[in-house]
């Protein structure tokens, strides 16, 4: 699925800010797609120290602000700081187009829109895995992964560019609003995020021993995102509390009722069948 | 983790009722640990002929019923199926032990008791896949799984003989009473599968094309259960009602009680906090 090596890279000068797994990833892509780009590193003096020695970067700054210069600046930090890099790329008068990989859009877009910073585009890599850092980061990790991109009008030139430089590192973009962004990561990441944590804690009550004895390969599945940092996801979560609220609502709305609905079936029957139809629906809206 | 080959299998004539997964994967580890035994298998038509031409059985019968004087009857079928062939077996008098290998058991113990069959013990192996039938079936799919055994007072010569049964097709045995069984699967099997139900047609509301859009593989692995099979489900589900709701009432405790919650981080801290604490321990639990 991945690109063959391009000779026009869509930016020669990229700042990365953040070089964590996501960051990491978007250095290592570029690094092994174009042989002649200046990759400048943002992040703590250990991890730049890292990404220097494994020829990563060709250099690094101490601020988001001092990649003004650049062609593209891309914010790889949790939400939180990326809000706070924002006002002060804007300060500097960069000249870059700037992105960002966060997990929440509406937020993100306006502070870039307050701060008068008219070259953002958002976006958002549908990548992860389990482990966070530059350690487990990857030249792969975005082929054939969704690219979701939020241009607002007026964007279109540099979304155009960004459109190509994420394709060029073999993901596949699709643009959606800040606002449908919103809603369809609050459904699709962030409860099954909030029901992992909730799950975990309400197994927890009782006889654990029994409990965990009794727990198989399912469990420990619809469990392991309970395992993720708070320290990421307090921002995540805090920035789009309002529609992951609605979503718990619709959530448990589908729940059963009471042990009477599940006595009877008419809950299992019902659900189950609709589940299975939006799962097959999901397979061939998402199948490559 | 496999035993050596045994010499002196703890039964010598053994009946199989449903040549499914787990059915057809006892009998395949049977053949794998003894030579010396007799399978009986008894399914649709069409299953039977598969067995046969496979060597995975010596022979077949129609019902539960012949198999009365057979050493062992492993009844591997649905919950509800193995609710109408116990007082079957104690009407035809059967000398066997009989186990079974259902995801509830409160029921299926007092079935027995009910009918008068003192020769039964309770089962269930924590193995499973996510494809069903004998085609799936495989000699080590109990290999270091636990196999939870809920005997009553008086059945100590036949959960002891059950326990090296098990223990030779390479489970990990572990005793608790039909009503503990019932309350931790509730939390760690039976919710997780109404949550993977309830999230899937949560996440269906609205703009499913947007929602697929943004699913990454946190999604796809949460949402994995709602895909089971409605048929196997009703019966689980229908036999655990009470301890279900009940584990319904805490999961809807630890969610997050409104958006307020989210933005200000008190729930995020508090909760993911817990979570990973418990997930500590039901790795410590369950670590081998």
């Amino acid at each position: 699925v991945a690109s063959p090596p391009q000779t026009e890279p869509p930016f020669r000068r990229i700042g990365v800010v953040g070089l964590g797994l996501i960051g990491g990833s978007v250095a290592l892509a570029c690094r092994a797609t174009w042989t002649d780009i200046h990759l400048t590193g943002v992040d703590r003096p250990e991890i730049i120290a890292a990404a220097q020695a494994d020829g990563l970067i060709n250099d690094s700054c101490a601020t988001a602000a001092e990649l003004a210069d650049h062609d593209l600046v891309v914010l790889a930090t949790p939400v939180l700081a990326i809000l706070e890099a924002l006002p002060a790329l804007a300060a500097a008068g960069t000249r870059a187009v700037v992105t960002d990989v966060g997990s929440t859009k509406r937020r993100i877009v306006a502070a870039a829109h307050e701060a008068g910073l008219r070259s953002f585009v958002g976006g958002h890599p549908m990548a992860g895995a389990e482990h966070s850092g530059l350690a487990h980061a990857r030249a792969d990790l975005f082929s054939a992964r969704r690219w979701l991109l939020t241009p607002v009008d007026g964007d279109e030139a540099n979304a155009e560019r960004l459109t190509r430089f994420v394709s060029a590192l073999g993901a596949v973009p699709y643009r959606m609003s800040a606002d449908a962004h919103d809603r369809a990561v609050a459904r699709v990441s962030h409860l099954p995020q909030v029901l992992s944590v909730a799950l975990m804690n309400a197994a927890a009550i009782g006889d654990g021993r029994a409990h965990w004895m009794a727990a198989g390969p399912a469990f420990t599945e619809m469990t392991r995102l309970a395992a993720s940092a708070a320290d990421t996801w307090a921002g995540i979560l805090a920035t789009n509390a309002d529609y992951i609220a609605d979503a718990l609502e619709e959530l448990k709305a589908n729940l059963p009722a009471d042990a009477q609905a599940l006595l009877l079936g008419d809950w299992t029957a019902s659900a189950f069948r609709r589940a299975a139809e939006a799962r097959a629906a999901l397979t061939a809206a998402t199948a490559h």
